[in-house]
Formats: C-alpha cells, sequence, structure tokens
C-alpha cells in the first residue's frame, strides 16, 4: 500500500493548534501540505509561518488532496460549512481531529464513504494561526473509533499520517473513547473549575478573600490549571459529550460524596485508606 | 531588639522536611542550631548530613535554647510526649509549623506563655530526614495566628526568624488561617482524590480501564497531583481542620452541582458563562 502522504498533497482545513502542528510535522518530513483557511488574516499569517505549501480560503486548494485532515473546532466540525462539503475532493480519505467522536461518526460516516474518525491528544493552553508548533504529537496518543462501515485502507492511510508525526496509534470504539476523556479530560475541567468558583464564594468577606489568594500555592494552581482554561473549549466538550459527562459527573459526585461522609462522621482510618488507595491508583495513568 | 537566632543556639525539635530545611538556612545565616529528634537512627543521618550543629535523642540538648521551633508532625504536635514538655527551657519563644492553627493555639496556649502559632507554606512531595533543602522558604508565606494573649516580643522573633530564610511574614487569627487553608490547601486533596477514586471506579472493564489509562494526559496528571499525595498528611488535615474542610465540601459541592446541573439541562450558554469566571478567578491565585 502507497502511504497518500508521500504521493500527493496532504489537505488540512484549519489551521489552528493541531492542524498548524500536523503540517509542519509532515513538510518536515517532505510531504507537501496545501491548506484551506476560513479567514483572509489567517491565511497571510499562516504563509509568514511557512505552515504550509499553498494556503488560501477558496477551497479549490484541496482539489488535488488524496487524504484531507479536517482540523477544526467541534462546532465547526458537526456543522459544516455547505462550501467546505463541496469543495472536498470526492474518494479522498477524509479524517479529523475533534475531541469527541461518536457524533462526528454520526454526522460525517454517512456523508462521505472514506471517512475515518481520529482524535490526536495533544494540546498546550494555544490556539490559533500562531499556535502549531513542531513535534506535538511525539509519543501522545492518535485515537481512531472506526465503525463497521469504516474503509480498512482509509483507516491504513490515516495510521500511516499518525505514525510519520511519531504519535501512539490507538483505536477503539466511539462510545468507549467518549465515556473514556469524560473521565480524564473532560470531568477535570469542571471539578477544577468547581475549586475556583468555591475558593471564591466561601470566602466572601475581603480579609478572608485576599488571605485565601495569598496561601494558594502550587498544589491549588495545578488542582485548577484545567478549570481555569478556555471556556469556549470547555463548554464544546461538554455540549458535545453531555451524556457521558453527566455519567463521569455522577460517579465523581458518588466519590466525593463518600470522602464528605468520611470527614464528617469523624472516620478518619477510612478516609486514610481512601486516600491509600487513590496515591496507588495514580502512577498507571501517567 | 536583639534577634535570638544571633545570640544563642536556636532550638529545632523534628528534622524532617521542615525542621531540617529550617535548619539548614539558620546555619547559611550562621546561627547555631541545637535539634532534638526522636530515634537514634534519625540523628546519626542527620548529622552524616550536617543538618545541625548538635543533635541527640535526649531533650538536654534544647537547655541553652532562648527559641525553640516545633516541628513536629501535627498529631505528636497536638500531643507532646511528657518528656518532650518538661525539656523546653523555661521562658523561651516557642513556636510551631503546624498546618491547622486553631487546635494548636488551644492546646499550647495555655502550657506556654511565650508560644507563637506558626506556619511556614512550603512544601514538596519529600519527608524525613533526607528531605531538607536550602531556602525551601524563600518567598513563601509564613503565617503566625497570634491570639489576644500571645506574647508581642515572642512574636517579633518568630518574624525575624521568617524573614531570615526569605519568607513573607503574614499575621491572622487562627481561625481565619484555618478556613484559608481548608479551601485552598485541605478541599484540593480530596477533591483532587475523589478524581482519581471515580476515573478507576467508573471504569470496570478492562477495555475501558486500560484506555483511560493510555489516555490520560497532562491535565489530568495535573488535576490528580495532590489526591495521589501522602495519605497519612491529607488524613492529618482533616482531621485536625474537620469543621473547615466541612464547609469547604459544603461549598464545593454547591458550585459542583450547579455545574453538574447546566450540563444535565443543556445550559451551555451559562456553562460557558462559569467556566469563564473560573478562568478570571484564577490568575489572583498564582
Amino acid at each position: 500500500m502507497t502511504e497518500l502522504w508521500r504521493e500527493r498533497p496532504v489537505g488540512i482545513v484549519g489551521l489552528g493548534l493541531i492542524g498548524g502542528s500536523l503540517a509542519l510535522d509532515l513538510r518536515a518530513h517532505g510531504a507537501r501540505v496545501h491548506a484551506l483557511v476560513h479567514r483572509q488574516t489567517t491565511a497571510q499569517r499562516a504563509i509568514e509561518r511557512g505552515l504550509a505549501d499553498r494556503i488560501a480560503t477558496d477551497s479549490q486548494v484541496l482539489v488535488d488532496c488524496d487524504l484531507v485532515v479536517l482540523a477544526l473546532p467541534l462546532d465547526r466540525l458537526l456543522n459544516p460549512a455547505p462550501a467546505l462539503l463541496e469543495a472536498l475532493p470526492a474518494g479522498a480519505v477524509l479524517t479529523d481531529v475533534g475531541s469527541v467522536k461518536a457524533p462526528v461518526l454520526d454526522r460525517w460516516q454517512p456523508l462521505w464513504p472514506r471517512f475515518v474518525a481520529g482524535h490526536p491528544m495533544a494540546g498546550t493552553a494555544l490556539a490559533g494561526v500562531e499556535a502549531g508548533q513542531r513535534e506535538l504529537f511525539k509519543g501522545r496518543p492518535w485515537v481512531a473509533t472506526p465503525a463497521a462501515e469504516t474503509d480498512p485502507e482509509a483507516l491504513e492511510q490515516v495510521k500511516a499520517l499518525a505514525e510519520v508525526v511519531g504519535a501512539r496509534w490507538i483505536t477503539c470504539a466511539a462510545a468507549a473513547h467518549d465515556r473514556a476523556v469524560a473521565l480524564i479530560s473532560h470531568l477535570p475541567v469542571l471539578v477544577s473549575a468547581a475549586l475556583l468558583l468555591a475558593a471564591d464564594h466561601a470566602a466572601p468577606d475581603p480579609e478572608l478573600a485576599g488571605l485565601v489568594r495569598a496561601l494558594a500555592s502550587s498544589g491549588f494552581a495545578d488542582t485548577t490549571r484545567v478549570g481555569g482554561g478556555n471556556p469556549e473549549l470547555g463548554t464544546l466538550m461538554a455540549t458535545h459529550n453531555q451524556a457521558a459527562l453527566g455519567e463521569a459527573l455522577l460517579a465523581y459526585g458518588q466519590q466525593l460524596g463518600a470522602l464528605q461522609a468520611l470527614v464528617q462522621q469523624g472516620r478518619f482510618d477510612q478516609l486514610e485508606a481512601s486516600l491509600r488507595l487513590a496515591q496507588e491508583l495514580r502512577p498507571p495513568f501517567l
């Protein structure tokens, strides 16, 4: 099998953190990249940064591509512009990078026979045309969630793309992916945001409010990092992974409620046993 | 006023992370340090590390000290050994480093007229005689919680000690301290531990369990760091700050419950507003 990224230009729709980083890595590996972006100002800046070989706001830029990556925010991915749908080259392998997979598969599988649902799990705090960087995907998971209808050859093409940028290829069912990311990615955002809201709300008088801010240390900073992140991104994840996130919140509430009961009832031996279990559980996640 | 640490040896009871670090810094600033430790093996290792000028398991080692720091774990601080009480030099300024202040003040103020309740807020993941390090306190808060009965001159002596090791001196009421650390230090431990327990418990089948561990990224690692920490320490904090931690858990539950309701009811505009507020709240804590 020939890897499409070696033969013909790879199309990338969107040059934000993921699209821009992928474009830079592919070019560094000798691929040609043709990119479609939404705004003329983005195109100009992307050209200045050398993110791709051809960059345009006109969807004709994708015409020669046999492999196209939709590196769009989740809302635009789930509600694609009609002009984008018309511009995708018939017969191309098409994949996405969305952080939720079941709704993406539901939307795109019926539209596009050679669609592969994917999720490269790499990120920084940055977004937009300035965010793309080399080696973002190195050693990070790139999850694909093939359905029964997924073209096996298209899946292999996307795998080759993931591997050339150094990602770890993982496949699983879309529902399993969405449950997993609800637990380890979307739930932490709400858990962490609630901590910021509580630390503010429970210290209403100025003296205590000043004190909590003066005394907060690296532990508080770490625990609140994801909760203090991009609100649009957190909301998109919640919107499109609502059911799995709801289940994760229920599971979380049970665990926290159990710890809370141990504190209230003064059952500190059992609290220590729970904290010991948490300590033992953590290393395999790292 | 003469700073006691310049004149006569400073006594330190316990050479763990806080006691050992304080001893190293004081010696580097020209003070003599006499240290009392619990076990002969600790004394031997502390002598090898050069943590203090004199180190012994016999409380006579403190006899010349006009300023003594109790750098003991909270349980031993609140239930001091009779031999320790007998060995403290009469008239000395006495201070502690415990992470909860109201119970410490209740215990020690009636016992010792020149007692000052203190809490240097510095830490690493380490503990024990190997943990002490230079400049642990630099730029970190050192909180004192004087009571109406606290000797002002004793308070000044402890302030001088904190400042010589580069800490930021802060005073507040013991109850305010305990409420603040419940919110920014003790609550995060439970919030974070519950996330580890939920991520484990909500993925009971081996496939999903493997997936959550494979996909967990730096966000999950950060949010769970303090929850995966020392279980004894977390339990001691909960035990001795039970009421304030209980209130903090209630406040947290209300905030998380509100976010959960927004997700369940699909009120995503309001969810985004809450996440935006969390984002805005965070920088003043850092």
